[in-house]
């Protein structure tokens, strides 16, 4: 038995590859199979992470194994899926049983947080990567798609933005901080929290959603696009933790929040009338802008002026100064 | 628009991604939805090949397009399974435009003998690496799988087999041949067919099955273990094809057929009461040995005797002589 083949018998008697709901046949046959229940969908999603790229090489396994699996459940969120399962497709240039467990560790943590069980994958030697992609199943017609913001709708986000794009001089040793201020921004940079709860309740009532990966204004950017619509944001609505304008300052932070990436936090439109409901309901909804009539993304003071920087997307690790 | 988002468009804008059927939505938005019609299951299956393991580098992109999709979706014929939908994540280190210009195009071209549409992806900067995920339906209870196989049952493939191992001299620059001898062994490398009807053909009535990756010896080991018996293979019985004879001789193409990988050709157990009515329909059964009680594969030669080579399967590209 090679050691590849080895490591495929590690991840099938690993913790999250022991079934799970709608999982009808898992690791070990040619293929996996999944239930989907009459009435519903399957929502599919793909995401490769790179060393040296997507993350610091080396870096630690057990984090890396957390963070892989919810950068890919956060699309089943941003969608109001259901997780159901995933695939993992590892291609590492050496095998370290250490560095196996530890990634399993993570992987397997995350796994149960997100109620996802490993179905299937792939391993092979090359140079460090990992594709995941993540099922999970949502009712028919009831998916959040990215095209169906109208004007007059609020546009909100679930939570703190910035965060993880606050850890990143952190997490790449270029700056430090006291424990009490980096231990929260890097745990949103590890650990990242699906928001599978928030999409769900989000299902029949958010007129379009994603989830945030390359910062609020380009991603604004996809939902303006794909609905054909304008989008505000207020720069003195942005939801800032305390930490990330400890770390930053405040213009700081709002850069972070309004540009840096991998936040994982849902941005959403939404009918004013939904709101007041959702909050009722506890769910940590900010509004920070809204929909109108036009074209693209525009960041207003608190005057309304227009103070919109060249937006631009998170391009990568390596390419981050 | 960064490089990466061009490509993403590119990919978006290819024919295999213009929907088919069971694709409720495509590439655009978090996920890609897939419906599955009552009384049906998804099959999923994921496979990486990564650049100087799985295939030497630089090569033709046109007909790595082709084999990429081609070997993942053997998976979903090894289930008996209806091709429906796949997801390409695609790792570059440089973007060219004639390079994704011919690869897309042996892509398309394999996605439409298939009967299969892209769904999604990513794109991502790094060292050559492709990830396909591929996605069919098949009737409940009806997938093919590796478990079933019982004493009595004839084991068959579902054509000739080590043409792939024969040509990879051929891809590898180490031999030449003539035309006439190197032309069908190489399109058996590059462009393998996925033997998608007689998978179909065989729900309810192959006991199990698989897609020959390995070698026939290392796979139907595959299937001993998981079916719990043993499984002997008559060497005289081994379908060749007349170019590997010519360029390997009769031993060397009798290895090539039992521990060559890259075959992707069907192997099956079958009661020998269901093999009439298949060769009646036509399809391309050969018979190369039986399965009995026990465990393990055995080679036996025309005389019955144990003739079993060390068993040793297909360990990648780069650690071929």
């Amino acid at each position: 038995m090679g050691e590849f083949e080895l490591i495929h018998n590690f991840f099938a008697a690993a913790p999250c590859a022991q079934g799970g709901e709608g999982v009808v046949l898992g690791i070990g046959d040619d293929c996996a199979l999944l239930a989907v229940p009459a009435g519903e969908q399957l929502a599919v999603s793909t995401d490769t992470l790179v060393a040296g790229v997507h993350f610091a090489d080396p870096c630690d396994p057990f984090l890396l194994g957390q963070r892989s699996l919810a950068v890919a459940v956060s699309d089943l969120a941003a969608m109001g899926a259901t997780p159901v399962a995933f695939t993992l497709a590892l291609t590492l240039p050496t095998v370290t049983a250490e560095w196996l467990q530890a990634y399993a560790r993570g992987l397997n943590l995350m796994a149960q947080r997100c109620g996802v069980a490993l179905v299937g994958g792939d391993t092979t030697r090359g140079p460090l990567s990992l594709t995941l992609t993540v099922f999970g199943r949502v009712p028919s017609a009831q998916a959040l798609i990215r095209s169906g913001a109208q004007p007059g709708d609020l546009l909100c986000v679930g939570g703190e933005l910035g965060n993880a794009a606050g850890a990143l001089p952190l997490v790449l040793g270029q700056r430090t901080a006291a424990a009490a201020i980096a231990e929260p921004l890097l745990a949103h940079y590890w650990s990242p929290q699906p928001q599978l709860g928030l999409g769900q309740a989000l299902r029949g009532k958010a007129t379009a959603a994603l989830d945030i990966s390359d910062g609020l204004l380009a991603d604004c950017g996809h939902i303006a696009l794909a609905s054909k619509v304008g989008i505000q944001v207020e720069r003195d609505r942005l939801p800032l933790s305390n930490s990330l304008v400890a770390f930053l300052g405040q213009s700081g932070a709002e850069a972070a929040a309004l540009s840096g990436g991998d936040d994982y936090v849902l941005a959403f439109s939404l009918p004013s009338v939904e709101l007041a409901q959702l909050l009722a309901e506890g769910w940590p909804i900010h509004v920070v802008g809204q929909v109108v009539a036009g074209q693209g993304v525009v960041l207003l003071d608190a005057c309304g002026q227009d103070i919109t920087p060249q937006i631009r997307g998170y391009q990568h690790f390596r390419e981050t100064p």
